[in-house]
């Protein structure tokens, strides 16, 4: 950031008074810029036994499968938001069955909030994002073709808890694995 | 949004190719500048058989009590965020036991995380934002006077759990509820 968005000035970093952290600041006009997380929001479709994955036409992690997933808008709640994203790169409809996990990736400033949901009908197709969609069973996960270490997180906890029918509500943390790939996740 | 914080000339409304909403876009350096719903991170402190409630110092609901909560900073978890707000606003350090609630306030592009965490000490201080910070019992909480209805809908969820000792991930939406106090909640 380097200019005032409500008046065109140029900002500083300065930490405002009674505040503990640098935020961008307008001396012109007195804004002051505050940043905060992203959320995202994205679902594990289930119909009778398989799951619905994604193959992804976008970078980053083109050609790697993900659960649909995507930027939480303003105006809509997270299962609105996680069923956008499940239609717009899925083509499919689903109802929200529970939210199933919460993960923190705070080294890029990301929340992820993922559901259980349940495909409304067995319509698919692959969105502008996506190069292709595919029910998967367990043992056909392509594991180490999965994008996002949230993505497989999610997954794994998934699988793990599907033997014994209960989905209670996890949360964790993603990190860097290595510094190479620090800036991914 | 009047001014590209990138390069400082105006920006204009207008949909991106393949997007299905409006942004605010600069036509000098082509920046997409993305607006997205807030995270406010809170918890309900636990101590013996009551809680830690804070009554505010600042508007808006000066006055009024509430439980510590505020915005997620770039950089933290969830969990670490709700901590930090404990210690700000009422001087307490507590552990986390476990996320509890997730309320949409979608009509100010809002999602609060609330967790139930444990006083780790007596120690309890009014911060900055707080005029006072008090142990209630349930039979004392000052439901009149709860600041916001996303904190009376966690404190009423909580204590009809309490009885039961299970206390499952709730997910629940805050609708404005009058046109007079749409801007409030």
């Amino acid at each position: 950031m380097n200019y005032c968005s409500n008046c065109g000035n140029t900002v500083k970093l300065g930490t405002p008074p009674g505040d503990d952290r640098p935020r961008h600041l307008c001396a012109t006009c007195g804004t002051i810029h505050y940043e905060n997380p992203k959320v995202v929001v994205g679902c594990i479709p289930e119909t009778n036994d398989k799951i619905l994955l994604c193959r992804r036409a976008i970078e980053p992690r083109s050609g790697k499968w993900t659960l649909p997933a995507g930027y939480l808008e303003n105006g809509e709640t997270v299962a609105q938001g996680a069923q956008r994203e499940t239609l717009e790169e899925a083509g499919a409809r689903i109802e929200i069955i529970a939210p199933y996990a919460l993960f923190n990736i705070s080294y890029v400033s990301q929340i992820y909030v993922m559901f259980r949901a349940r495909l409304l009908d067995g319509n698919i197709k692959a969105g502008s994002e996506s190069s292709a969609v595919r029910f998967y069973s367990e043992k056909d996960i392509p594991w180490d073709k999965i994008a996002f270490t949230v993505i497989e997180a999610t997954l794994r906890q998934y699988f793990k808890d599907k033997p014994t029918g209960l989905f209670p509500f996890h949360m964790g943390d993603i990190l860097p694995k290595t510094r190479e790939n620090a800036g991914e996740y």
